[in-house]
């Protein structure tokens, strides 16, 4: 590992004409960083999470349609077109619910496409990639500050899954909001659901804020309603990989539980995330497509069976919170709130 | 293994003057059985969970105080009262929540203490720890049967933790309806709940209802919501570690959050338990010791680290569902049904 690698502190970073990303299934027992080369890494890298929360799967699949055309090496304008197709094709296959996957390959080839000759193209893919990394970075800081200002006074925080630089190639989305409250000095407590089955919150959202100086506590899903009970939390926030118009949101499985449980205690559930996770397309969570991963996932836990080999398993990655048990939105153009049918598509321009 | 301990079905037997006992820790990977002969076995057995589930915990805490006994070797009837009172206590520290463990041990203290001499003593506790099993089985045929009446036409049903042949001498509690069910051939679909930390649904559940054929589907606890909103939860059905006089109910961590869930989409909420968990000392859920157990559960699991060592973590055993969102405790007494605070002291004799 060289110096350069030990410098990458958000999920991905561009350097040298390839995608670096910290190796996510490895935290937090190894930190490790690998370099893609190809689309068909990129697409790996996505499917076994070791890239994972939808800001970073945006910017990593922007990156991979770069990397698509570096491997096909069209020599006329003509065949660049096709390669954009066909790598973008391959990338938005490899996971179905973040929104952010098909928005960033999307934009990247929109700008690239009819650029002129098969080095312009390139030229275009890289430039609007690059693109939508900083935006994504800018658009983090942006959230944390909104989210900063919406939370005034509320120190005890529940998060859910992991939302921060391991999420995104910024600060995060909740947890951009944790290190914004951190950054001016006041004493955030961070609850963090482990988030089974691949614990991202017990490996990476512990691990990041431990490494940032933060403390935090890890709690089982389980356990959420009793803290809820105890006063334990004041406010419950997290991100999302699929916003629908009227403002049902997919995100990490045990969401929608959580979603409940705030309402049933009087504590606001916010969600945080960039206007490029809302999906003006689907109406309401209906039309919103979940994932379902393998029954492997929830039987073993890093090669220890904790099930027995012959029992069924059921393993969707996300859940739909309907849109009446969501307090409001933190986004990058500001905390949009009820009625949602009305502030989303008015905040995305599809009012 | 000999073929003696091959037969050893439920979690506990007396055999020979030992207590056997499925070592539940090693489940579902390998099936082993333990033979305790002292009483600081059974509270180390009990302490690492080798032994759990409520009337489990009692039945093996009585036969405690017979091993205490033999270990003591009291030759007279006054050394005798002393030795009951020492291992009394001794057993009765082992774990908080349950009130299964102090009510099996006082009533085998109260039946043996003046009995005579130092033999008389130790055949009077022998008797009634034997008792104790053996109502405990008859407890749970009991309640298998008026759950099985109580739910006729409910068969997709959720549970939490292990509350079967694992977790008492007999057929078990909530899993007892289960299997009432399928041997009255009723196509019974049974949802666990993983149960973390310990795993107890995934491990416990999951092992001993494939070994007696019927099929069951594991879901983390963050994908209970998402199932009930889909229709896949007709009922759930919890055990309970400790039931207050006005219904508040103490169980496995998790348990309470289930019931919110319920609640919310409409689901029926059972306990399901022996009178022998009920305490008419505890006026509310406010009076439950609520036992916390170590970091390290939760940090890591079979010896894979899936937390930072540096991270917090809040691990309590049990929650306390409030009795407003019960539907009804199936005992071995029949369907208790709001308000509990007019059926259960009349239901123990106490109203």
């Amino acid at each position: 590992m060289d110096t350069g690698q030990l410098e990458l502190r958000s999920a991905v970073a561009w350097r040298g004409g390839r995608l670096e990303a910290i190796d996510q299934t490895l935290l937090p027992e190894r930190f490790a960083v690998v370099e893609l080369r190809t689309a068909a890494e990129v697409v790996d890298a996505l499917r076994r999470l070791a890239i994972r929360g939808a800001p970073a799967i945006g910017v990593a699949a922007a990156f991979g349609v770069v990397l698509g055309l570096d491997e096909r090496q069209p020599r006329t304008a003509e065949q660049a077109g096709a390669a954009l197709d066909a790598v973008a094709a391959e990338l938005e296959a490899a996971r179905p619910t973040a929104v952010n996957l098909s928005w960033a390959v999307r934009r990247v080839v929109a700008a690239a496409r009819d650029a002129g000759d098969a080095a312009q193209v390139r030229r275009r893919a890289l430039e609007e990639a690059e693109r939508v990394l900083y935006e994504d970075r800018a658009s983090c800081l942006r959230m944390a500050e909104f989210g900063r200002a919406e939370l005034a006074g509320r120190r005890r925080l529940l998060t859910h899954c992991n939302t921060g630089r391991l999420a995104t190639s910024g600060v995060g989305t909740a947890l951009g909001v944790v290190y914004a409250m951190a950054a001016a000095g006041e004493p955030v407590q961070v609850l963090a659901s482990e988030t089974r089955p691949l614990l991202q919150g017990a490996r990476l959202t512990a691990w990041e804020l431990l490494d940032a100086g933060i403390p935090v506590t890890v709690l089982a899903e389980g356990a959420a309603a009793a803290a809820m009970a105890r006063g334990m939390v004041e406010a419950v926030l997290v991100g999302c990989d699929r916003v629908a118009r009227n403002g049902d949101t997919a995100n990490k499985i045990g969401t929608y539980g959580l979603s409940v449980l705030a309402r049933s205690h009087g504590i606001p559930f916010y969600v945080v995330g960039p206007l490029s996770s809302f999906d003006l397309q689907a109406p309401d969570g209906d039309g919103i497509v979940i994932e379902e991963r393998s029954a492997g996932e929830l039987r073993n836990l890093a090669g220890v069976q904790v099930a027995p080999g012959r029992a069924g398993a059921w393993n969707p990655a996300f859940d739909v919170t309907p849109a009446g048990l969501i307090s409001g939105f933190i986004t990058d153009a500001g905390v949009l709130r009820p009625p949602f049918a009305q502030s989303i598509p008015l905040a995305l321009g599809g009012g």
